[in-house]
């Protein structure tokens, strides 16, 4: 039997913490015996929420963690004054080497300068992008970067695009994916200053296989497997997926429940609606990971459920088994 | 009577052309009498499409125009070379008095172009604002800049939000617009080096009621009545809208169609769900006004129907009526 996969898990991160991160870890750990979960967080309470399951317990390790980061709190202030915390305690277990990855649904904020002070970058990574993946009508995308660098400068697009074409490729399985530029328009000369100088870089690039320009309006369409924005342009593409989500949804319910008669058709649609909208939701897939640092770091959505946090961890199994990495290492740094 | 309200109407612009311009023009005339209309365009083309109707032609007059400019056509040569095209006349009509107002569903590029640099700007407004109109769950919002100015400056945004809240108000009708940032975070100190410099400036702006930062998420909830950006930002938040709107109403019409029981569903929600549906469409909503031009330029969708056109042409009555020009001049300009 090969080594096992060791996850730390924030069990103090996110709104729905603890209760849906143990029940998460204690699934993932029974879905898939090459994990190896470290629950990390105030223990008396791990403990309480761990009595309503039966699980390997070998495979399952309570390290305590006395403090938690809140969302609200500036984050370098927090990572460094609270040593303590469910946040900081993953991130040097990730650190010396102890675990292989962590998984957190806490404070974003905190998780981006967590990992890039503690866990550290791979040297030669100008910038960790944050890449969540996001639904579209086809399958999914990898949006980078989501969070982690406004301002961006175009030699780290490159790298944005050449770290998320070896995660698609590797870890989700898509050959020889579609890397796509998000921008204004779809010809070369559109967009502003970034975009302008990234294009040609990208053009250049051997090692990935760039398709363009890609407007947003095309983004759900699935045009691309690779999408690759500054944070602030790639927050607004991953909160308009999700705002304009909800807003639909929230409408079509209601006008469903407008009339008696649409109200027996809502009956009928529910089990196919259900099924349709699932497909097509920003939490169904796993979490964020952070790319280019040593060791890997998963932000997970602050309202992750159970199966959230069980595919985050599951996600970090590709992530070691497939070498991610050393392939950044060896394929991108100068 | 008071004066005529005159719109010149770019008959050969957009995929519909001529035929649902030409309706929408025609339709416009019989809706409101303050209105007149020059159809501006092959003078041929037209008649023949005039001929389909009956209509006050006191009030629809055709100006010939031999030349179209097209959509791929670089903006500034096509502007600068088709002294003849039905762009350039509809811009000479509106910069020469002829005309009030000028609607066009023909190329974005060309139409920013002409509108600065044929109608031109208002003196001390910086920089022209593509302003659209965007549903939310609740009503509508005004989305600036959309289009016009990437890269745009501080001081650009304040002029955006300032011109904004007196279309919103005037035109619009809506007492006391709120005002948002559109931002990645709500905290003040949150963002890109753009909206940082900008938020203590809109802050600081007595003419307006601003809210602060709006995350894109809140967007499509209706948080702010005028949301302000620069330009790369606003585009892909209005083609996000427009393309996630539409990728979930084809997976949600698909998964109706799935089986023998949702079908029987789909057939009695669909009356309340195109009513709902059509409320939250961008096309719905008259076209998007440059703002801070001499005179009023409206841009409408490529893909404009008749309804689309007259609605923007009909909107021109408030703009010229409402005096927003000169509201713009005594109120903004230094």
């Amino acid at each position: 039997m090969s080594e096992l996969v060791k996850v730390a898990v924030d069990a103090m991160g996110g709104d729905n913490a603890p209760a849906e991160i143990v029940k998460g870890a204690v699934n993932a750990v029974g879905a898939d015996s090459r994990v190896k979960v470290f629950l990390v967080g105030k223990e008396p309470v791990i403990k309480e929420e761990l009595k309503k399951y039966t699980c390997d317990t070998t495979r399952l390790e309570i390290v305590h963690a006395g403090e938690v980061i809140e969302t609200g709190e500036p984050p370098v202030m927090a990572i460094r004054q609270k040593k303590d915390s469910s946040i900081v305690k993953c991130m040097y277990l990730v650190k010396d080497g102890q675990c292989d990855a962590l998984v957190s649904a806490g404070s974003t904020g905190a998780i981006l300068v967590g990992g890039q002070v503690i866990v550290g970058r791979i040297k030669g990574i100008e910038r960790p992008p944050l890449a969540p993946i996001i639904p579209n009508v086809n399958g999914i995308s990898l949006l980078l970067d989501c969070g982690a660098n406004v301002d961006a400068k175009p030699s780290q697009l490159v790298q944005f695009a050449r770290m998320g074409s070896i995660y698609m490729e590797s870890v989700i399985g898509v050959k020889n994916p579609k890397v796509g530029l998000v921008n204004i328009g779809v010809e070369e000369e559109k967009g502003n200053g970034l975009t302008k100088e990234t294009y040609p870089l990208l053009k250049e690039c051997k090692e990935i296989h760039f398709i363009g320009n890609v407007e947003a309006r095309d983004i759900p369409m699935g045009v691309a497997d690779v999408l690759v924005c500054e944070a602030f342009a790639g927050n607004i593409v991953l909160k308009m997926l999700e705002g304009v989500s909800d807003a639909l949804i929230g409408k079509i319910k209601a006008g469903m429940m407008s009339s008696l008669r649409s109200k027996l058709g809502a009956l009928l649609v529910k089990p196919a609606l259900k099924r349709t909208l699932k497909s097509f939701s920003t939490e169904e897939y796993g979490g964020a990971p952070l790319l280019g640092l040593n060791g890997l770091v998963v932000k997970t959505h602050g309202s992750s459920k159970a199966i959230e946090i069980q595919n985050s961890i599951l996600q970090c199994i590709a992530f070691k088994e497939q070498n991610i990495n050393q392939k950044i290492k060896e394929q991108i740094v100068p």
